[in-house]
């Protein structure tokens, strides 16, 4: 057994693996699945995409010349067998903890990493880019890929790289992975074609074709052989080409092939026999997705009007219970936040009552949507921003921390930020009584602070911030749940009576008549939001006191201008300074000097 | 002959148009043809859209039941002949006037349309939420209809709809309006495959069939009869179909047929004959178009890692000129501004140097690429923001004035606005030496204010400011073009020595040194912006000076948190209240009372 171990610690790099024969990759593809669950059981992360790419991901880098060939993995979820082949195995343990390896492709990371991904099907406009600078260059011999899944290659962005790349001479080739599945089953017509594609039963002519692609497959891709050879074939072709890849999202893990959503991130587990480590939740407060996963149904069932969106993430938004209780008033519309927030146009258009529920990163791929279908027409759309702030070890390119910024200067557009699971109930059950204007609704990844959520619904007036905590000097302003560490601070320092607390909930519009009793009654005035400094709720606070003529500096904890990478959240609260250490040490430095 | 404009005169609404006999139909066609060319002769407006589908809008409303079935226009360039049939012939001559009809269509305008649209490419999303809604209700006989170019057909968000609505039941209607042009000529791979469509070189499945669509056509889009049955037919059908219908974009104005791309929207022109009227430009200074367009060109011919992207906006934004010269580098990628900024991306990642040009209103369209693909990656991408601030008759749909705010947010942009066409110039000089970030480059719709504006290249120091004029008291920080009117200004006021001028030109980063100095030697700060308050510049300038522990207020001219509609340029920005008269009485007031 050790010397099977040895063929993998040989890969350094993907010029080492060029130097196996090809009678040995079986072996390394074992091996290297073999790593990948290893590491994953113990140090979570995206498991069943990688698993699923294990043997194209060593036939690219065997046949083509990486780095100088650009190889570009969408989303970046499939990208460990990748990583762990190209000179970082030794650091694959770091994956996605502070400090340690992105847990997607990047470029500051390793050249083999040709382009930075997260968000989905950015791959084909960006290789195509490539192989254009390429062409201008004078290099036309160089290969560009993209792997794309079946789930992002149906986003509007890629149909665009796809429309524009047909027509051009650009050597670039699309590896379509189709395993039928995103983090959730793939969705729509085009997956429909798909399968009818894998079953024969489409015609000739095939949809890439009509877009001017030379198309190949669908083939095995799991059978090493066949990529080989395909894949050696397309070396020496040119232009733009479509590979058709079959794969199973998980393989090689019965329990990942099995349940392909559980296992696509299914945090701890027996590598052995692939059993999930059990979580004991206990009296744990619940998350904030499935408090509204379970309120959007309490409230559908006796509102008729009411609809569910998600685009591709019935399981991360909990949109899921909704659409097996109620499924012709739930959708699922694919990776299409564009799509999925004009649709809620439409339905609002006409009378429904659309909750559009979208990560609070991802809804930056519908912001225009936002302003010109939903808020300049004032269409009561409900947006609940799904992971809103700093979300952890997915890092910088999923951290939803730019909504306030990017929301606050739509003209009316209400966004509200829940401090707990009975609020985000609560304004969820006044939105869909009926508003005049669509309204934002932002909470974060995880679980809340009330294991005891499910209370009477009340109403919550538009505007309206609460006093928390009365004080005689300092007043610090919260929105969200952030809140909740602030009243933890309080009570660490034993409430300390110059410091009052406000949870200001409405980043817009914000409470006025408490605002300016707040800037009357109090010497400080503090905020604290989890999102960029920058145009924020604390840069909306400054812009009211100077609105009335207030000349007074506010102390603003917010997110700095600059990116922020992965690790916990609490690491990366601290890191960004707005943790409660950062908070407190200010607090203490006002109350001890004045 | 005036029994013949007799016939249009009696139709007040689309019930009125039901009673003609078709015979009538081709009367009225010409009719409606002769209005819409009369008015716009004189009124201006978008001309050859509408003159494209004059037999389309009346066979719809012939058909349909409209306007309980729904009818959206994509775009809306095209639906002026709806207006004009619905009601609002007796207005029409308002049209993009300050007070008077959009020049797209409105829901607060007429029940009979049925969504607002402006941005291109929303009508499916739109009309299927429209056509679920109405399955909820139960109510499945309505009809859905949604008429989308092949230019705006192309583009993601299109496609998104379009793959969702394929495996609905939703009874909508996708009338393909191929003229193979939007505002400039279509391009991609969809347009090639279109083409062979109507050739009859295509295969028997085309693309609407691989996406579950019940495909009909191509159909002569000037044959009323034609329409009118084929309509009939798809009256009676349910579920998602597409019908191809060719029209010919200026159809029945000779010069518009032969000069689409001027007779877009031609200005005015005579009536009769067709010639458009000779406007004199004499020594009026350039619009910043042709100053970006040409000096583009200028930088190219020396620098060959320099590469010019448009999505679809080749004339508006003058790329046309790079087009011509060095069409190898210089790429039209039709309606895909998220395509164009990624892909850009992946160029700037292989070291070219690309100047990716969008309206401000449309870069709303690709946010998440410039965060996601851009700046997290720093990747030196050149924006040039073209009709930024506000926009004039295109209205609330096309004012680019949420830019900055929704730009200041990201993390390692620079942005910058040009005051004049030399430091247009200038900046556009600088970026291409070679950045290690991007930069945003935002200026106006129209003429800048130098005619001698060919002046030998310098180089712009990264956030610096310019004092214009000194003064005692007040400084006046203005950014971009917006500058000039303050210039203005202060010589109708003779130059008043209290009053300081100072061209911030980069929002960000900011002039520390100089608004240190300048906090230090004056004691009023204003700013002014063509853009939203709400997290603008002069937001900028306060969240910079709360930093600083500075509490003053400032006085920010930026328009207030409301959609502003349409008019010229002038009277919009008196509307919005950063106009001269409204900085001219607050200066007034300031001098006279202190």
């Amino acid at each position: 057994m050790n010397s099977v171990k040895h063929l993998l610690d040989s890969i350094s790099s993907a010029e080492a693996l060029r130097l196996l024969s090809t009678e040995e990759l079986p072996r390394l593809a074992q091996e290297l699945r073999d790593f990948i669950i290893d590491i994953v059981a113990t140090k979570e992360g995206h498991l069943g995409a990688s698993l699923g790419v294990v043997e194209l991901t060593i036939a690219l880098h065997y046949i083509f010349d990486t780095p100088a060939d650009k190889l570009i993995w969408d989303v970046g979820h499939q990208a460990y067998g990748h990583k762990i082949l190209t000179g970082r195995k030794e650091i694959f343990n770091t994956n996605r903890q502070s400090g340690g390896i992105s847990g997607f492709p990047k470029m500051a990371e390793s050249e083999f990493d040709a382009f930075g991904t997260g968000h989905s099907s950015t791959s084909i406009s960006a290789i195509l880019g490539m192989a254009i600078a390429s062409n201008l260059k004078g290099n036309d011999q160089k290969q560009h890929i993209a792997v794309i899944g079946d789930a992002a290659i149906a986003s509007g962005m890629a149909f665009e790289g796809l429309n524009h790349a047909g027509v051009t001479d650009a050597n670039i080739l699309i590896i379509l992975n189709d395993n039928a599945i995103g983090i959730d089953p793939s969705v729509g017509a085009l997956k429909k074609y798909l399968t009818n594609v894998k079953k024969g039963t489409a015609k000739d002519e095939n949809i890439f074709e009509c877009l001017n692609f030379a198309y190949s497959g669908p083939f095995d891709g799991h059978d090493l052989d066949s990529l080989l050879s395909e894949l050696e074939r397309q070396k020496n072709l040119r232009g733009p080409r479509v590979m058709h890849v079959i794969t199973t999202k998980g393989k090689g893990l019965r329990q990942a092939e099995e349940n392909q959503v559980t296992y696509h991130a299914p945090g701890k587990f027996d590598k052995a026999t692939g059993e999930l480590q059990p979580k004991s939740t206990g009296n744990l407060p619940p998350k904030y997705q499935d408090v509204f996963g379970h309120t959007i149904v309490e409230l559908a069932r006796e509102n008729e009007k009411i609809v569910g969106i998600t685009p591709a993430m019935p399981t991360g938004s909990s949109l899921k219970y909704m659409m097996a209780e109620i499924p012709e008033h739930a959708f699922d519309v694919g990776i299409a936040e564009q799509h999925a927030v004009t649709m809620a146009a439409g339905m609002a258009a006409e009378g429904l009552i659309p909750f559009c529920n979208i990560y609070s990163t991802f809804l930056q791929r519908a912001y225009d949507q936002v302003i010109h279908d939903v808020a300049l027409q004032k269409l009561p759309v409900i947006f609940c921003l799904d992971r809103a702030g700093l979300v952890g070890q997915d890092g910088a390119t999923h951290h939803g921390v730019y909504d306030l910024a990017f929301l606050r200067c739509i003209p009316d557009l209400v966004i509200f930020a829940p401090m707990n699971e009975i609020e985000l109930r609560n304004i969820m059950y006044t939105a869909q009584l009926g508003l005049t204007h669509p309204i934002a609704i932002r909470y974060p990844r995880g679980r809340g602070v009330l294991p005891e959520w499910r209370t009477p619904f009340e109403k919550i007036a538009m505007g309206s911030a609460q006093e928390l905590k009365r004080g005689t000097r300092i007043a610090i302003l919260t929105v969200g749940h952030i809140g909740n560490m602030i009243s933890t601070l309080l009570e660490e320092m034993h409430q300390p009576e110059q410091i009052g607390h406000f949870n200001m909930r409405f980043i817009k519009p914000l409470d006025a008549q408490k605002l300016k009793a707040i800037f009357r009654s109090y010497e400080f005035i503090v905020t604290i939001e989890n999102g960029c400094k920058i145009g924020g709720f604390g840069s909306a606070v400054l812009e009211f006191a100077n609105d009335l003529n207030i000349g007074r500096p506010i102390k603003i904890f917010g997110i700095d201008d600059r990116f922020i990478e992965h690790g916990t959240t609490e690491e990366l609260q601290e890191i960004a300074e707005i943790g409660k250490l950062n908070v407190k040490e200010y607090l203490t430095s006002v109350l001890n000097v004045t």
